[in-house]
């Protein structure tokens, strides 16, 4: 059995993350698959999917500082003229899906883990990612 | 349905990627499987899978430019004889497979969106990754 | 057909690797599919998934010494209180996820590819991840 829905949300910030845990687990309930896998995809070249720590908010703080340390938004060598070179590569670094056990019902996340939205040039009013379910 | 296929392409320079989408696409076709999903992976260890920009060739520029600032070509600490740490730290900081959703016989990138084969050890005269599909 | 297991290894330091290869081709068997995909998940928001070279070990410490040069363990700016920031965002960008092919039985890998559960807050006497295998 297969289903796939495409979801948006806004952003709020240039750099953010939005936890989508309770969107895909709606997205299962909805499919009736029990047992498979979800696949979580983004459809923009500078917004990623992630999974990460949902416990201290710091974690997204640290996680994004250090982020721009590494590729800061600006840096002389940059040739795309929209300003936002940084964004694309933090997009393939972090990369732009994830995809998940789902055993009798059960999304298959540790303790701490969410699925997170990460935006690295908002903000849009629409973005977009697609949840697909491969089962039974 | 399932349906895989090991695709050969070779490479130019030492670090550039390589639009393989209408191979994808072309797999898709010839799979007949109209909803499901589609994983495209790298057999290499240096080389990756991405998904980036098509609009700009200066995004590719740029992601290059800023990789190698991250993790050059050389340092005094690498320990491995062939020369190409560097290679394999990108490989799997990057990636070396993707996931994708189809509907509808579609395959769901967003308007900007294209698949990679991202060399990070060429030019070699044979690379392979896989295209392999599950779905209806 | 879906397989789905849960397995538990222990780790040995701060950050390393260890090969969980033959612990997928063992699933791979006990699962009876043949054609399909493979996925392999961490539980953990500190310890990530990822395929690399098996040749020479040399290659794993050039990894965990460049990651530890570009996200130290210690920042000044770091704010999350259990002074594992830096595990946080290596295990983003080494990602908790990935997905293989296979083939008539066989496991899609390039010659020089494991599969590694990939440790960044270690040592840690109980780690988890899934192993889920979809296909015919």
């Amino acid at each position: 059995m297969i289903f796939t829905e495409t979801r948006t949300i806004s952003t709020k910030q240039r750099c953010h993350w939005i936890d989508i845990t309770s969107l895909v687990r709606d997205s299962i309930t909805r499919s009736t698959v029990s047992n498979g896998i979800v696949t979580v995809t983004s459809l923009h070249t500078t917004a990623s999917i992630t999974i990460n720590e949902n416990g201290d908010p710091d974690v997204e703080k640290d996680f994004f500082r250090k982020l721009e340390h590494l590729v800061p938004h600006r840096e002389s060598y940059y040739l795309h003229s929209e300003g936002n070179s940084d964004s694309h590569v933090k997009t393939s670094l972090v990369g732009t899906d994830i995809t998940r056990s789902l055993s009798s019902g059960k999304l298959l996340l540790g303790l701490w883990q969410s699925i997170y939205f990460c935006e690295f040039d908002g903000p849009r009013s629409v973005r977009q990612f697609t949840i697909t379910i491969v089962g039974e």
